[in-house]
């Protein structure tokens, strides 16, 4: 250990952020001299093969390593009763900082993933309009375009919290959510070419996928910050996120961003899909359901330690998640280590954008004893994320969908991390 | 063409930015009616084969349509000489937004990629410590990190400019510069962990690949705002961006951003590395040379329209482009339709980020006529990018590194966008 002195902040370990920039892992770091550097330091200083010879050069599209192949979304066996339907989980307790690179975005597919042409797509704007229209992909790329970057979330995710006890890892329970920076047409601008009539209230957005994926948007969310997104993360959108065109909703329900958007009908009411009726919606114990929930809770997670993992030795430990709202940016991440009797405030790592992944940190010393981490985001309205319990109090566990509340890591005395209720 | 009266602020064509978010490309847009619907119309209303029956499911890790394999890097022929040396381009017209996905990211090697074992990849810091250290990559996954979204470029990007008549495109003339979410460990942390002793003024940091790749730091950057960083957007930084780690030296030019970092060495002078003697300086008409010119210029250029397009039609065309300085964030970006005789001010599409990649917009309307498109960015230190006579005034045209000056592109009578110098 180094003979620094740590303020600590919060129960059972938890350490002052202010120590950020200057604190290591104590001992990481081993000396280098003869007694550190025999045969059991496990340090090689062979000059390596790779350093030896020219490897291959440069290419048209890169991959990643070899190495790095913990690197990958998690799926569960094809349901032949569900053709194509299935969703895909990003490895969180792998990734760092906030952009997730497009390739682990997460999935959720209603009847698989449609090989697009995008010369033979069209997107229709119809119904309540002056003059209804139909855009060719190459005529819409030359609008005028918006780039945000911005967390995508299935309302579904962490659902698996309202089912009793369950195990898991960071990507299994809460995988469905993901960030990117999406660019495309504000839909304000392609409604104001056909003209919206005042009886118009909502907009049908309708997928070219074999479910016809459709939701209904409300007017007053097509005309503010909506848009059809063309690109993610520099590059065109990928078939998995609806190529060559997706709805992007900043901050709603990842469903509603219907993808491979072929039509919007402007229309008076709801038009009552598949999916604003028998799913996504939130079932009460009373059993009445609430139709539509459209913003995002607010939310964070502890991405590190986090469940399936285990502390390998006592000592300091760098606790990392990631945080985000659809009310907004996020304005404070806490974490406690006693299950949510004292809370330290977290650092926040890099940027902290209106409704995108932020990632906190804040160092703590695990001292062998059991120990509950849990973190708490607090947005830019004040929004607190609520314990499981209250949000149970308040919805019941009918409905698994928009379970934003906190997640509690057991710690062992082996060092075992899981899921744990408290 | 539109109704709409487009306020005009810059001659041959440029239209207020203020319209952006209300003004389409307008007539792109087909009347939805049976008369614009004929067969000429290239609409095609029928139910295509991607809607009639589920696709394939999600998968482990994702990759882009095969509609989209224009977005490719571009790189020269292997040179038998330089076996591993090269450079590969990012498809800057093609791209879209700020962040560059991993795949497109430009690479520069010296001699190829090296396929490095993690576990059998070490950092070490020594010369000029009160303790020498070595760590493994695993003892570095575990320390507090920073996340920033920032530019990275080559000082030889646009060098072409500097060499007379030159045709190309935005990629192949100025693709040697990408943006990234790069996330890794303060060098000052580790730094302090090995005891920085007084006479330690520079830190030459060598690369594990076949060159050995050495750059000699100047401390006060090394304890500023350096990083050994270890992922790139999310994931693991790609093989052929250093994985597993490699120094990132923000707003610097590339070179000095070591890959496959392997060693830190403090020393009083530097190195006299080869990249930092026989290469990478600016050599004066003159001849003598400036041995380091680390910060990047302020700088911008048009990826749309752009050279090796042709416009096809008369009318209004969105201009859009990229900006970004190695001192600070873009405060700016003007843009030129008559070769800098009159200039408006382009919006910023996104986010201003601090020595981040800056995506600017502008519609433009064409008349037919000859046009010259430049673009010229201040950043939030008022520096303003120079024409290219100004810069040759300057330096001269000996050494092609460091050349930020404004790229113009012309547009003759039949549409066809080449380079041209005024």
């Amino acid at each position: 250990m180094s003979d620094k002195v740590f303020e600590k902040v919060a129960a059972n370990g938890l350490i002052s952020r202010r120590h950020l920039l200057g604190l290591g892992v104590s001992g990481t770091g081993l000396a280098l001299s003869g007694a550190a550097l025999g045969a059991d330091s496990g340090i090689n200083f062979q000059i390596p093969s790779w350093s030896r010879q020219p490897g291959p050069g440069a290419s048209a599209y890169g991959a990643r390593s070899s190495y790095a192949e913990n690197l990958e979304r998690l799926s569960g066996a094809p349901n032949p009763t569900y053709p194509g339907g299935g969703a895909s989980r990003s490895p969180l307790q792998h990734l760092q900082g906030t952009i997730t690179p497009n390739s682990l975005h997460f999935e959720r597919h209603h009847a698989g993933i449609p090989n697009i042409d995008p010369s033979q797509h069209n997107l229709v704007i119809n119904g309540l309009v002056r003059q209804p229209l139909v855009f060719r992909y190459e005529d819409l790329l030359k609008y005028q375009m918006v780039s945000h970057i911005h967390f995508l979330e299935c309302s579904g995710n962490s659902g698996a919290l309202m089912r009793g006890e369950v195990g898991g890892s960071a990507q299994s329970l809460h995988g469905l959510v993901s960030c990117a920076e999406w660019t495309g047409i504000p839909l304000s601008t392609l409604l104001d070419e056909a003209g919206v009539l005042p009886e118009a209230k909502w907009v049908a957005a309708v997928g070219a996928d074999a479910a016809s994926m459709g939701r209904s948007v409300p007017i007053s969310k097509a005309l503010d910050d909506v848009m059809v997104a063309l690109y993610q993360n520099g590059e065109a959108v990928r078939p998995e996120q609806g190529y060559p065109m997706r709805l992007f909703c900043p901050g709603w329900e990842g469903n509603i961003s219907v993808k491979w958007l072929t039509q919007l009908k402007l229309t008076a009411e709801p038009t009552q899909f598949r999916d604003e009726t028998s799913k996504y919606t939130d079932t009460m114990p009373d059993r009445s359901s609430y139709q539509f929930t459209f913003p995002m809770g607010t939310k964070s997670l502890i991405t590190s330690p986090s469940g399936e993992m285990t502390l390998n030795q006592r000592g300091i430990y760098q606790v990392t998640g990631i945080a985000w709202s659809g009310g907004g940016s996020i304005r404070r991440v806490e974490v406690s280590a006693d299950g949510g009797q004292t809370w330290a405030e977290a650092a926040i790592q890099g940027h902290q954008l209106d409704r995108a992944l932020t990632r906190f940190t804040i160092p703590w010393e695990w001292n062998g004893g059991r120990a509950i981490l849990q973190s708490r985001a607090t947005d830019s309205q004040g929004n607190v994320q609520p314990t499981r319990e209250a949000l149970i109090a308040q919805k019941g566990t009918l409905s698994f969908y928009h379970t934003p509340c906190i997640q509690s890591w057991g710690v062992n005395t082996q060092g075992e991390v899981t899921n744990v209720y408290v």
